[in-house]
């Protein structure tokens, strides 16, 4: 049975909203559930729910990292850390995967110093899906790595592909190469000898793409430093927050429009879901010789429950075994 | 009286837009408008409107950069376009702005090769105004210079702040530096260093803000280099577009939730008013010597209209003169 590592410290709703996700989580799937973090606080959380007592057990551990310490650092010092403590775990192979809606920087930097990365990979990065307005697509990297190298880029675009193929189920996905215009021409020095880099595989690569191109769901991975792949993601979350702020206000200034936005909830609902972190199951950091689920901060106990599903699907489609595979065809 | 040279050739909508935003502009503002462009294609729109014949006149160019061509190849092959006439209007003090709709890349090519940079200038941005949640605000540079050193940075903090001071009537406006954290120990090289350079200022620097602080209005001025600026945009875009979308779809799948869109109509038309392009004026190009605006591609009659309104606010407050004061305050 697959085993999963849930940091129960990590995130702004943890530890309840964690030990909610992976009490509905046992109850939804086939896993086992492994809680690390201060089992005193786990335990009266955990005590109250009414699950299989077999498939979920607690790991001790006794420190925390808050959402705003810095990443590095706080990682070498509180060794005893349930970030540190699940990787290690999955390091020695006790646990499948380690979900963790914690301190996205220390979960990155905790798994690339403890896991290494898998043959052939020179640097993990986190893969995001988005939802396009055709259909989703994944995005890489979002944030782990802001000096990528062109052949760091390449390997993303491998690392996505096969996360789109074995994840998506998407038949030879498309790469583009996010960058401010189409042509050749454009670019950092960085951006033109990924290019040519990805020019010389088989791969489905489509050139360059613009960051308008990001919603319209025209490729399937998009690859991209991770400072860049971060101000994607965050200025999407900041405008989606604002146009909501915005359409509150307007909406429930004058009765009428009142009335009609009572009317149109179904849509709106509709909408939220399609662009709610909750469920799309977590970004993974593709790259490391290990599975490691990066939850958002704000997750909720279905997003949780979602985070299980998903590392679940990482395992039985072996991603990892692609990546290394699909790495070696590239030959560059 | 205020002179501004218009690019008759440039954008989605050319020639027609531009002539009719250049006849609602000198109805509405005191000055006289120059439209670039092929002369025979202007006065075919031109001869059917009504407008005080005095304050119009037609410069002729043989040739129109169009959108997609590579800017810096054709900028120097077109010798005689609407773009490179009207930078040569600009230059010869035969006007004092000049505004284009057209090919982004080719007027800050042309702008920087023909009017080179001010006194104390080493790189001119491009600065686009946000609506943010509270305030509006600046963002530069949103794409004339993609790889920013630290000094190019912390001048689009100067001049970015002369803009919120002089044109948004701001005072002592707040600037941040674009990153993917708060913390000091975050980013690229680059951006520590910008920092740093900041911090030794009078200039009122907060530090680093991150993207999802962007549509809150945190800051006054956002400075960040030319490709994380595109990207910004466009993405901005982007989802705004398939946000719009994915509504439409689903208020109008069942009857409910569309006579609420209806009901609903003025608070969308408040929103869109927010957001809207046209409402804002164009971006200018800050740091060349001379004043040059671009107006977004999609520029209707109105979004012209409103360039122009802001040009004739350019030259009033003086944004040049005091971008090189303020400049020479800074003594990095």
């Amino acid at each position: 049975m697959i085993k999963i590592a849930l940091d129960a410290m990590g995130g702004d709703r943890a530890p309840r909203a964690i030990i909610e996700g992976a009490v509905w989580a046992v109850q939804e799937y086939d896993c086992r559930i492994v809680l690390v973090g201060k089992e005193r606080n786990i335990k009266k959380f955990l005590n109250k729910s009414d699950y299989p007592k077999d498939k979920i057990i607690i790991k001790h551990a006794t420190e925390a990292i808050k959402m705003g310490e810095p990443a590095a650092a706080t990682v070498r010092r509180k060794k005893n850390s349930s970030i540190s403590v699940g990787i290690e775990l999955l390091k020695k192979k006790e646990v499948d995967v380690f979900i963790s809606a914690g301190n996205t920087g220390a979960v990155v930097c905790a798994g690339i110093l403890k896991l290494r990365t898998l043959p052939g990979v020179e640097r993990a990065g986190i893969g995001i899906v988005f939802p396009g307005l055709k259909q989703s697509y994944i995005m890489i990297d979002a944030g782990a790595n802001i000096d990528a190298k062109p052949l760091h880029l390449l390997q993303y675009g491998v690392m996505g592909s096969c996360y789109c193929e074995y994840m998506l189920g998407r038949r030879n996905p498309s790469i583009g190469l996010l960058n401010i215009g189409q042509e050749e021409s454009k670019g950092t020095g960085i951006i033109k000898e990924a290019r040519e880099l990805f020019e010389k595989t088989k791969l489905n690569f489509i050139g360059n793409v613009e960051a308008r191109d990001v919603y319209s769901g025209k490729v399937d991975v998009v690859v991209c430093d991770g400072f860049i792949g971060n101000v994607v993601l965050k200025v999407s979350e900041s405008l989606a927050e604002a146009a909501s702020s915005f359409l509150k206000q307007e909406l429930t200034k004058r009765l009428l429009p009142k009335i009609g936005a009572i009317l149109s909830l179904p849509a709106y609902r509709a909408i939220r879901k399609k662009v709610d972190s909750s469920e799309t199951g977590g970004a993974p950091l593709l790259g490391v010789d290990g599975r490691v689920i990066i939850a958002h901060g704000s997750s909720n106990a279905k997003a949780i429950k979602n985070a299980v599903g998903s590392a679940i699907g990482y395992v039985k489609h072996k991603l990892n075994r692609h990546i290394i595979e699909e790495l070696k065809k590239i030959n560059v």
